[in-house]
Order: structure tokens, then C-alpha cells, then sequence
């Protein structure tokens, strides 16, 4: 080892994966697709390929167990890994389910995590397969692993935007990082006022969205009912902006979007409001929103069009263009991609 | 929640898994077998199935860094992955990992971590395909998945040892654990006396059985050239009486093995001599030596017999006898399994 030293958040999560894999090899044909995508392809038989991906959650830097209650926590852990296979336009099948838990815990609190997990597989038709559990010396982790199932010729990665598509959302953004100012506040005002109750009445939608997000299923399986194949396909983990990005790096192109269409709700702009805060600013950078962030040809257009289920957001540009949002004053300005950056931000 | 605490060590590992998933059903046909296997087992199509395992690792648990070089520890984080797809009689293909990192780790630091991930990627030609990098609050925390690949009919879980069957050890056993006494002796040393050097010199083989193990792809290989199908199989992670429990358990029968010829290196024998300890209960009850433990019917003896690689320690009986250790002075004992727990037994 040399002496020098780097800290790791000069980097940043996708900086640091992509530092510290690129001297590996792929030998395997089976490998169809590694590290780069929601998910890795492996190569089965010409009519099947296998999707996987897996996720970390730690206690502090992702969840904080002052304000998630466990079931919630065990139902989340499942759906944001689901969330990367649905976001390859494919089908999750199999779980396995790793944690390490300190003797804080009693058994009956793993318990409600774990029934949590069981409602996630059982609404999503999930087997869990395989995990370990072990010991930690401080907080929870949880480690999924999820494998699910394509035809190949149904696979979207994010590398097959082209020029002139149209970009297109699922849902509404936002309200997941506005739940989370809400509880972030109400933590404060619990820790500074001897035993204050917690005020969340009036702001369901928005908590629900951060504390119980669910993975977009459904939208895979109606455009598979609406015969459209996306050319690319990311999920909502990190913000809008960041996703966007990671498209148009990979697929070589750039973008436009324009403020006035990106769907936020009635809930989330109340939010953002109350807390002087921009809900563009939200929909663009918050994360853990879990929709569904794609791009279709101008001919699936109709199929699309009027749908409550979608948002045509914008469209795909010449990669020099780079990624841009166009505000309601009809100004282009380049987007930031403040993606979450587990080394930076913690709870 | 009810109001009750039941504390976590009370139920063990495999106990808290097998509570903690009772619940849970299997809806999809792709999966064969799921919880309770040294891997779960995933069918594709008619000639070949897939192998899913995971292990964490959780510093304070599983390692110490203060004698563990990180680039050892990532070959062995890689290592007893592969080693639960190799006891399938399987061939491990890929690997994801995760890994949760605290802030007082350089990139350095991690850089020689995923070198030591590499090393075994190349040495067990094995891709990885995907993971996750996040901070910790404290420890670091590793998490893989491997993935492997056989033919249904090739393919060894624990449920079939059968009446009379042979069983069988490759290698030695014991040498990890005694590995690990000389490092916990020599980091006392290192505390007590200032500055004092660790002096770990002549204990070469068992050092390297404990920080830098291997799995056994040769005897995978092996037994596919001696044409031995064995008719169940488990790697030995948790120490021989734990596994062999494992085998009789899901076998439904019972199993007898002989003291003497239980398969015991010199250097474990004289470092256990050193310790004042029995090297028989080293190597029942040490683990982390990453050998296969398998059953052959009796028509294959002559395949094995003579082996260098092999040691036949005993018979499979009765579901009635139960597991039993015959000593040296031809005295029938029940087996302990004291497999290595940990909720209970911590660095």
C-alpha cells in the first residue's frame, strides 16, 4: 500500500465503483452485461436472461430507526432492489436477504422486520431463497440480492436512448425527499421538547412515499400491455438529474427536459413550500422517488400520450447539447446531477 | 410488536433463519430448493441449474483488521462464498459485492481490499458483475453473492447420504482455528507489551489457513475425473460436527466417525500441543477450514480409496444413533455441534 491517502467521498459512490473494478475482467460469455446498469445481465438460453442487483441498506446513512418503523424498513430494503430489476424492464423472481444486527435487538424486532420483507415478497411475488444473519458491533445492515427473469429482446439498459426520443416518467417526483424534511423536522423538535409528540398528521402522502415506496411493477407490465418496448430504462433512486445522466453517458446523447412537465403533486409542492424549499429543486435531486425514468421512439408517442400513468418529460438531444432543463421562463439551463452521495450525506 | 424480549443468542444462526422465514412460501417453479442448503438452487432450463449463495462479513464478527492484511480479507470474503457453491458440486461464475465503509478508510485502504477480490476473481475465474458501495458509521461490512452454474443430476445438496454410505473429508481440518489462536495471542502480546513485535514465524500453514484460505474447485474437478457423484456434500465452515448435523439432519440418518481418522495436519497438532488444546476439538468444532465434507455410496471406495487428497473418516448409520464420534480407545461418543455462533462467539 502506498502512503498516500485519498478520502473516499472525493470520489463518491459510482466514482469509487467504477475506480475500483476497472481492472477486472469479464471472461464468461454468461456475462452478457456487468457493473454499469440497474442491473447485471447473465445469459441463460436464447429465450431467457437473468437479471441481478443488489443493494446495502445502514442504519444512519440510509435509515434512521428513530423515525422507521421496521416493518416499513424490511418492506423498503426489498422494494428498492425489486425497483432495479423492474427498472430493466424485467421480471424480479428470487431474493436473498442478508443482516447484521446487534444485540440491541430483541428478536421480536427482527421479527417485524422480517414480516415487512415477507409482504414485499408476497405483493410481488417474490420467493426469498437464500441470506445469511450475523452479529454487528453497531448498527442494522441489510444486504438483498435480487435475480429476476427477460427475454433478452425485452431488456432496457440505459445505453439505447437515441437522438429524438421522447423521455418519459412514471408517477409523480419528490414527495419522497419532502417526507423526509418532515421527518428530519419532527425529529429535531422530538429531541429539543421533552417527550413532544410528533406532528405528521396532514402529510400521508408524502410520508408514505419515503417510508413506504413502492417499485413500479405495474408500469413494466402495462407497457408491455401497450406493446412498448423503452430504449432505455432507469429507476428513481438518486433524483431525476442524476438518472438522467447516467442515460445519456451511457447511451451517448443528451437531453432536454422542460420544468413545466415533470410531475410533482399537490402534496409535495404544499411541502416544499412550508419548508422554503424549490419542488423542481426536489423532483430533480431528492431520490428514493422509485418511479420509473425511460425513453420510448416518437412512434410509440400515442401509445403513451394522455396516460395518467406517465409524464412526457422531454426529449433526447445530440450528446453535445448535454443535459438540460428548459424553466418555465423557457430558459435552457444545464443540470446538476447532485445525485445522493452516501459518503457525503448522512442522516 | 408484543411487549415480549427474546434475546437473539438464545436461537443461534440457523435457528434465527429458520424462524425468521418459516412464514414464507415458495410460489415460483425456477426455484428447486431455497433456504437451508449450502446454496439455493435455481432450475433455467433442462440441463442446467443455477447455484445462489451469500455470506457478510462484519468487522469486529468475522475479522479483525488489526492482524487481518485487507487484501487477504478480500480474497477470503470472495473465498467462502465460492466455497457454499463448490460444496453444491457446482461451479461458481460470478459475484456481486457490497461492501460499507467508514471514513477512516482511505481509498488506499479499499483499493487493497478489491485487489485481494481480484486475485481471487482471477484465480477462481469468477466475474463480478455488480455491487454496492456505501459508508458505515463504524466497522466495515462486506456482502457477496456468487453465483454458479451445474447440471441438475451433478448437483450435491445435504439431504442424500444414504444408509452405509462412506464419509468423506478432502484435506485437513483444524489448522484455521489454530491459526486464529496464534493471531488472538500475539494482538494480547501486542496490547500488553508496547510496541512489542508479534512474533508469528514458524506458524506459516496455519496462519494461511485462517487469513488466506482456499475453496476446493480442485476437488470439484477431481471428483468429476474420478467419476464420483457424492451423494450429499457441505462445505466445512463451522467445524466438522457442526456440518456433519447438517448432512444427518436433512438426510434423515445418523453417522459414525473415527478420531483416528479424522484428517489432522503436524502444524495444527503441534500449535494445539503449544495451546494446551485437543486438536480432535479443533478440528469438530474450529471451522473456517473451507474443505468439503461429502458422502460417496460404497461402490465408489476404490475411486477414492488411496487418495492423497481424500481421508474416509467414517460410515452413515441410523437416523436412530444418531452423530458419533468413535475415539481412539473404540468408545462410541455423541457429537457436539458446536458450530460457531455468531450472536455468541465474537473476536
Amino acid at each position: 500500500m502506498s502512503n498516500e491517502r485519498t478520502e473516499l467521498e472525493q470520489l463518491g459512490e459510482f466514482g469509487l465503483i467504477k475506480h475500483l473494478t476497472q481492472y477486472f475482467k469479464i471472461n464468461h460469455k454468461s456475462t452478457v452485461k456487468s457493473i454499469g446498469d440497474d442491473a447485471a445481465i447473465l445469459s441463460v438460453d436464447d429465450h431467457e436472461q437473468l437479471l441481478v442487483t443488489t443493494d446495502m441498506l445502514v442504519e444512519g446513512v440510509h435509515f434512521d430507526l428513530m423515525y422507521t418503523p421496521l416493518k416499513h424498513l424490511g418492506y423498503k430494503a426489498v422494494v428498492v432492489n425489486l425497483s432495479d430489476v423492474y427498472a430493466m424492464n424485467a421480471t424480479p423472481k428470487q431474493i436473498t436477504v442478508s443482516i447484521a444486527v446487534s444485540n440491541r435487538f430483541s428478536l421480536e424486532a427482527i421479527e417485524e422486520l422480517y414480516s415487512g420483507i415477507q409482504k414485499a415478497c408476497e405483493w410481488y411475488d417474490i420467493d426469498l431463497v437464500g441470506g445469511d444473519t450475523t452479529s454487528s458491533k453497531s448498527g442494522l445492515v441489510i444486504s438483498i440480492t435480487a435475480i429476476g427473469v427477460a427475454s433478452p429482446e425485452k431488456i432496457a439498459t440505459r445505453a439505447g436512448a437515441r437522438l429524438h426520443d421522447l423521455i418519459v416518467v412514471s408517477g409523480d417526483l419528490g414527495g419522497a425527499y419532502m417526507g423526509l424534511q418532515v421527518l428530519e423536522r419532527e425529529k429535531e423538535v422530538f429531541r429539543s421538547v421533552n417527550e413532544a409528540q410528533p406532528d405528521l398528521s396532514g402529510y400521508d402522502y408524502i410520508l408514505e412515499r419515503q417510508l413506504k415506496p413502492e417499485a413500479r411493477k405495474d408500469i413494466v407490465e402495462l407497457l408491455d400491455q401497450l406493446d412498448v418496448k423503452p430504449t432505455s430504462m432507469i429507476d428513481i433512486s438518486d433524483g431525476l438529474a442524476s438518472e438522467l445522466y447516467h442515460i445519456a453517458d451511457q447511451s451517448f446523447v443528451g437531453c432536454d427536459i422542460y420544468e413545466e412537465k415533470i410531475p410533482v403533486s399537490p402534496e409535495t409542492i404544499a411541502a416544499a413550500k412550508e419548508f422554503n424549499l424549490d419542488y423542481t429543486t426536489a423532483a430533480l435531486n431528492g431520490g428514493e422517488d422509485y418511479e420509473l425514468l425511460f425513453t420510448i421512439k416518437q412512434k410509440d408517442l400515442e401509445k403513451i400520450q394522455g396516460n395518467p400513468h406517465f409524464s412526457i418529460i422531454g426529449h433526447v438531444t445530440e450528446e453535445a447539447s448535454g443535459c438540460r432543463l428548459i424553466t418555465r421562463a423557457g430558459e435552457p439551463i444545464t443540470l446538476k446531477a447532485q445525485g445522493w452521495n452516501a459518503f457525503r450525506n448522512e442522516i
